[in-house]
């Protein structure tokens, strides 16, 4: 079957997205979860994990934040701040608008060498990791990265937006399978079938879960599997330099049959994405044809004034004591919650409620206690399956976090319908 | 036709991507770019347009920048780079990881109302240009911002590649077309047969030309077109408060059929993109269904105040002074050197040379004369339509610039092809 055949297939077989219709199904919960001031806040950062918000009905109130993606507490550390200030002045500029195939500033090639040596690969920075998978999937497809032959692309069924968006353009120039979440013996059916096969999942998911590495690399020892791997979630909170969930469980050397993406934020604490790589060829090929390397300009120079700053901090002790930190919270949380993630060494635990709008009264009830969640809903959970999600961090408080615990408890019997 | 039919039947139709074949047509391109030292440059900015370059074997040597899109020379104003300092001093943060429909820096929603108000639109700030398309383009496909009718959409054929890419996904929702450069007679056509009809179009072209956008204007009049222009390179160039080469011809009202994609860095000068809408259930569905709106982060928090420092620039006479010497400027370019672009009040000029090979060899030259150029070929630009495209900005030194002109000309002859 040629690529052309094989692209028409792919979408006449199964249609990606249909836009139109997520925004009939999800209006009201959107609308609702506006109405009640749970999306579209605007604060300020104050001490730990507060906020003060400076809009809307509840503007002047403080609140404890469990939504931004700060593990480790790190994105109002002193020194990053003082990175990217010191960075900008430095350099007289903020940002420079070209592509990246032209003109860069020095301190971004720091960067990447200070982030290739702390993480073992060859690391090219990105202004997003949104930004990064964007460039990545039609190289993989493309198959340069596997001799030339086009690996057939599977991608996790829960894999993040950012991967699953581009699936129509992938199968433009392969074909495209999607496999229940984690499902390792659906891949290695595939893997049997099809001579060249990528792999694209989450190192950890958003909404809770993560990839089975171990299974992963079985797979690809057996049958050569590609895989592509995003680590938003997973970097910087495991790993004697925090090469986060994925990279600290591969090889020493990445080889050519693996790319991890990663944040320079969240864990990390800066701002961008980055992608690991395992072979100067791959970087070769990054550098010149990624979209976003060619046609987009690269994180400003704040950002990367932050993540060298970052970079540092991993290379010291500090690192180990945050990295604890936020295991202590995870299982003094535990203790207190049973979640379907009770027991994993991960940061984002969800409490299933199931009605959508059950789960925004929930949400609701938690902010008027000074507690500020995620509301989650269909299209980035099932349907029916809303809930809440807590994103802990080393900076918590732990008597905060216990007050948290207890409302929690309070509530889940009255909102959960499930 | 089902939208599910109209998809598989584009992409039958009309394969949108090959990468495998573009990186095979194009290697020996890019490696011949790199080893002359013209791609992937690092340097820091010096006074002016120079840049005193950091690495390779060019390492010490200042260069006249005429890669960068900076076209008001704005990106090191010391007000821009004022401003994002304090921003990020007075947030005691860079970033913060979250979605934007969940918590957003204070100052994001500031920087948002000075721009709407600056622009006579409802601005939506996003991290890049290419995030800002990304999100778009499946909300118009979707047929909500069309009462409810999925748009044919139609490109552009040199719609940028932030757009382009997309088709694909587009495909999955709606029919997609792409018509010849500035064909208004294709368009009208297509407008003739179909209800409705979106198109898809740079407002400044990256590589020369310009939208007909009276021309535009006239079909949506007749004919209800939706317009979505992406105006990266024009913003801040025009109009009284630099609202851009589209915004400044368009109607004070945008209305509910036109969107402008604009950038925050290239001519306005500081970091990021945004999209500025016409009407409130625009922003509304954006603000929740935009992919990078719900699931990627905001511009960080130095972009957001280098913005508003440029914003307040925008307010004062300092912008008709800097629109006006970069006016000035190509005024005296145009006299030196026939371009394509000879007469438009654009700073893009492309020099055409036609052979890739000998592109680079003309651009390596400039190189060694201290101008540092950009070599565009495919597929930036058509195969064997290879040349040196050169962004002029206000902020060029006159002299510097008779130079560069004088070694254009005297190195035409030997290198052109075409």
């Amino acid at each position: 079957m040629s690529a052309v055949e094989s692209a028409a297939s792919a979408v006449s077989a199964s249609r990606f997205r249909n836009t139109a219709s997520v925004i009939d199904r999800t209006r009201m919960h959107f609308e609702r979860a506006h109405q009640r001031g749970l999306m579209a806040i605007y604060g300020r950062s104050m001490e730990g994990r507060t906020v003060r918000l400076t809009r809307g009905e509840r503007r002047g109130d403080t609140v404890a934040d469990y939504v931004r993606c700060c593990y480790l507490g790190l994105d109002n550390h002193p020194a990053i701040v003082a990175g990217a200030v010191a960075a900008i002045e430095e350099y007289g500029s903020v940002h420079w608008s070209c592509a990246r195939t032209r003109l860069n500033f020095g301190l971004i090639g720091n960067l990447e060498d200070i982030l290739s040596q702390l993480f073992g690969a060859r690391v090219i920075a990105y202004s997003t990791v949104m930004i990064a998978n964007m460039g990545a999937l039609p190289l993989i497809a493309s198959g340069h990265l596997t001799e030339g032959q086009r690996p057939v692309m599977v991608f996790d069924h829960r894999a993040h937006a950012s991967l699953a968006f581009h699936k129509p353009v992938v199968a433009e120039e392969t074909q495209v399978k999607t496999i229940p979440h984690n499902d390792l013996d659906a891949l290695e059916q595939i893997c049997r079938k099809h001579p060249i096969v990528a792999y694209v999942c989450d190192g950890v998911y958003s909404m809770g879960g993560f990839a089975p590495i171990e299974g992963l690399l079985q797979l690809q020892e057996k049958y050569g599997l590609f895989l592509y791997i995003d680590d938003a979630h997973g970097i910087s909170l495991f790993g004697e330099n925090g090469e986060g969930f994925a990279r600290s469980q591969l090889p020493r050397e990445l080889g050519e049959r693996t790319i991890v993406a990663a944040s320079l934020a969240k864990g990390f604490g800066a701002s961008g994405g980055m992608l690991m790589l395992g072979t100067a060829y791959q970087e070769e090929l990054f550098r010149c044809y990624s979209i976003p390397h060619a046609f987009s300009a690269s994180p400003n120079v704040a950002a990367v004034g932050a993540a060298i700053a970052s970079a540092e901090i991993h290379r010291t002790s500090e690192l180990k004591v945050r990295q604890g930190q936020l295991v202590e919270r995870i299982a003094f949380f535990d203790e207190l919650i049973e979640t379907d993630q009770r027991g994993a060494s991960l940061p984002i635990r969800m409490i299933k409620v199931g009605d959508e709008f059950a789960a925004i009264d929930f949400a609701e009830r938690l902010l008027d206690d000074g507690f500020y969640t995620s509301v989650t809903f269909f299209p980035t959970v099932a349907r029916g399956h809303a809930g809440i999600r807590i994103c802990l961090t080393a900076s918590h408080n732990l008597s905060d976090l216990e007050r948290l615990c207890s409302k929690i408890q309070s509530y889940k019997p009255v909102f959960t319908t499930a």
